[in-house]
């Protein structure tokens, strides 16, 4: 029950973060690495054909403009990927989340929202949780947890405004 | 070893066959339906809440303009939810791709490119592969098949174009 | 006369509050809520649901990034739903713009300007002055005293700029 | 219980007769006409003030490109302006509706989709059918229609893609 | 040679002070103006109209957002037209731009880059020049000490970066 | 009262032939050429110098792409420059319109619509009638048909739809 | 004097060809190659690695949708990698040309217009007439090529329109 | 072995000045300019026509906004041409890219990131190592020492994060 998060640049660490305290809190496994696409394509393709012997059983790939990394993994392993898009500071993240979702037919990446962390961790946590019964647990926890908070959030407010 | 594929028209169902042919092929049971999270929400539902005791494991929900279909069940259930954006007559797809992609956080839609029915197939069977060894060794079948497919034709190209 | 509120998140709060605002200028009674379509599923279904008997006649709904509430409420109530974008930290809110307004046909929500809490409470009272004569009386002085405004700061302007 | 349309061009038309066709549907009374925000300014003007006393109780407006004519309409009457964005030859859609919603504070036009004129007629009975209970019901009709279609478009579907 | 400058809110006057003060350089009489297309239609209306008689010859008028004012001129005087989209809090300007461009046939607005107020007043002082030819002059004189600036910036580098 | 047409392919002569039709309408001399910025820069240097020996009043400049014929010869002339994006087979004009009308601080180029040859020429002719008070006077008659026209389409309509 | 062009899909055979017969205009060696980043890796890296032993000077490397190509192939080769956006199915090239020139700091890729095929090419004899000085002379030749081409289509035009 | 570095404003400097520190780098010789394509079109003419005779082999041009200068010189050397788009104050930099990118067939403009200095430079060397085969080993050096930095980072990561 491993999760490999994969970032293409240290300046990505604090947006991965949360995924990774995310992942923590649902007790699974993370390794998380600095590989780039660009900068050490050797090692992009070692890691992307070690992760199944290396007990992976979930990518997530995040890097920002011409984000290539999730694609070149998804292009090498038949696990899944989940690409995280990383706001830079031109384009407003448009380039990053077009660059990691419209991949060619045969080789999906499965994308989440600019900047998404948390939600990337979640997303891997919901496709462990089709093997791991335990996880799947858990997410229906987190799923009350949510709504608790909103519901909780929503009394607070009092209903009337006037 | 079941997907769920769910569409918010018929008019869909021209992009949604792929999906349903590519996962045939790989063995995966399908079952698919039509539901719009606007006109039949009710359904929508049901249909979200029934679907871990109708054995389904991964759902992939498309549909385009305001797309809410995918987020919406995702929202219920605690299965991973793949987000196939449909492009419709304005604005090239990127309504629909921005609907499913940005959600918020907690709630993840994985997103595959806009009009991308076959790899949100795959991304189904990807995420099955997990659990299900017999997928993986399909998957690496499908993989050397596509690249044995692009070495021919870079073959019959003939390298040299003088 | 009565208009219901509701948002996606806390964080919406601050600018929801101009709507709340304008609607008491206006005499109309204000319910507002925190909902989420994503979060908290079954409660906007009962919501919407239960609009109507509790007397709402106009709803506004406001979210950001991929944001559905306005159209799954929509989806169940016959009343009118103003729809109102939130800018989120990306994409300096055209994912919500395009997510609210671009509904599939039979659908509507009625969209104001991203970030537009002020117009959507206008639009609001608008829709309710059809029925209510005294509120179209308070229109037409806000219209008034909006005109009454913006001619007194040209006067102070002094026409000539040389 | 009358809906004036306002196009601003005849080629408009097409799309138009959508929306009137919906509202005859709804038994309601529909005037239409072609008023150029830019051409007709005069006509803008005399056709906005005489609305109230013409018996009108919802506007709808629509143009194309940089689409004048809701927000000139809605600067000038008190009624509901609902602004029906056209796609025009360029930019796929996207002049009409940002030049139709961004509307400054204190004068909203409730927008619908682009191209989306059925949806226009429809948010104009939601919002006559506060005070005409007759259209309440026939609304509910419309939803549950809306709803029986998709249901039965499902059935003939089969469920079983396999 | 008199120039009329109309904006749509004080808040535009910081980015107006500068067509203002442009124009004065070259001697230009300048009458400035708040006037809302929205909020103040009929003054609009009756600015548009007097143009002429006022001794106005070239207007320019700048908004943000759904930015009508310079569209809502035009369709009325037969005077060369300014439009000088305002960058607003959402869209980048992106929306001012396109509402004040993509006007209908028949009717043109002479666009200048978002916020460009500078420009704006040197559009009009090159229309005048037409007529006046001691604006011609200035231009020229105008032009020559904008390339001085540049020449000795260029110079004031030193060429060799090494 | 002469206006110099320059476009930067004869691709565009079939969008150009309309400014030329119109000017010839109002009874302007008309000059037209193809001279391209970046194949033929010499050209397009000797022409935005000779311009106002050559009598030319009014530079009209379209191009599309990366649109740079306006702003080169707006550098070179103090004459007013008119720029006419045109949409090509990619980016559906924005690239021609963002290159047109952005243009740096004291150089300004008066931008139209996309692909608008009428309004290039109208603004032309707007230009003028500043000096030609023959011009003014088919201003008034062409704006007067224009609007004949929308009133005649609109009382061919009928006013009401039922 | 060897350039290699490689594309992702033989789907984009059509578009290369223009460059692979301007390159051969120009006397270039010419070898093509169909390799994908994503469906064959392995080649891809292969092809990068042995690019200069091959005696490959620059390369061009084109791609549509998420284009990864061109980035992969830069971040393995220190050659000259001339990237080409092509235009797919959806989002009008935006997504190519973003994926393509919004290269990480280390990685460049001199990237083309959109479906820019003859640029590309003529941007890799421009590279290579720094070394040979054979091409410079045949660049002078094309350059006068074009502008005589464009210098006759204006004489034909006539200049007077009248 | 020299780059010639040209940029449109003294505003450029801060950004222009990483390539010319990365120029340096490598060794080559940099000559920096500021010339506008605007404001002084003479010298940005003569600047290009002087450019190999004054010993320049790649040119890096870099501009904001409606972004000319690296198609204006494109134009009329044949030198490679490296364009740097730089973001300014509205529209994130995109109207600079689509300006410098989408250069017409013939004339080739070699585009980097939006502020990608450093890659211009890197690209300049990348050309001018095909000639000089010194710069090809420090561009192996530099590639090793990127991959390095990110190995040495990805070790300090310590990779189990848990």
């Amino acid at each position: 029950m491993k999760v490999s998060i994969v970032m293409g640049s240290t300046s990505d660490k604090d947006i991965v973060i949360k995924a990774v305290n995310t992942l923590k809190d649902f007790g699974v496994e993370v390794e998380w690495r600095i590989i780039s696409a660009h900068r050490t394509p050797d090692e992009a393709h070692r890691f992307a054909k070690g992760l199944i012997d290396n007990g992976t059983e979930v990518v997530i790939a995040c890097a920002g403009k011409a984000a290539h990394l999730a694609g070149v993994i998804a292009g090498i392993t038949i696990l899944p990927v989940i690409g995280l898009p990383i706001k830079s500071s031109t384009m407003d993240g448009l380039d990053s989340l077009l660059s990691v979702v419209q991949m060619p037919t045969g080789v999906p990446v499965a994308t989440v929202a600019i900047n998404g962390a948390e939600n990337a961790a979640i997303l891997a946590v919901q496709i462990l949780a089709i093997k791991y019964p335990q996880l799947a647990e858990k997410l229906f926890a987190f799923k009350s947890s949510m709504a608790e908070k909103i519901l909780r959030e929503d009394r607070e407010l009092g209903g009337a405004a006037n």
